[in-house]
């Protein structure tokens, strides 16, 4: 069964964008890891904080993640840039109304 | 631009599916609402959060929403469900890595 993931990252103020840069630099090999099938960065509008939406397709495939090489080096690259730990949530999709609304898919193919 | 829009919404203890069962009642009545894209319900494994992942196509859209009846009665059932207030973030998405797994899409059609 899938699992779905929220991170909030409180950056430091002014370094949201080095946050993204951290992102930036591992997204794609987060992508390639067994299991990832969203990965999605998002920047707060006014303010420095980061939250990336996750879906992983088994809870195996996120506890790999969690101790694999790309997660190690983004937390080396935001080891300076936050003001607390990142805060995080594992939650189960709630399918509501209407499908193409209610559900996180992929997306641009 | 659209807007993405996180909300966390921290239940009293046992209370999250009952927080749930007003995004039952709601959900699809925010979907019909113009400029929805997502509006997607997740709760919690362990404890009682509940986590909305939205996409509004415009600032505009997401301020209609803001004031409209749907939201009103979501407040209105989960009036007595919570800790505390809403904890809100309005987000930009920035696509990274691969473009099916960097950026949130509708989900099955």
């Amino acid at each position: 069964m899938p699992v779905s993931v929220v991170a909030v990252l409180t950056a430091k103020p002014g370094c949201g964008s080095r946050v993204i840069d951290a992102f930036r630099e591992v997204s794609a090999l987060v992508h390639a890891e067994p299991g990832c099938e969203l990965y999605a960065a998002h920047l707060e509008h006014k303010g420095d904080t980061v939250i990336m939406i996750e879906r992983w397709a088994t809870q195996a495939d996120l506890d790999a993640h969690a101790t694999g090489a790309p997660l190690a080096r983004l937390n080396e690259l935001n080891a300076d840039l936050l003001v607390r730990p990142y805060d995080v949530w594992f939650l189960d999709a709630v399918p509501l109304g209407d499908s193409t609304k209610g559900v996180l898919g992929p997306g641009a193919r």
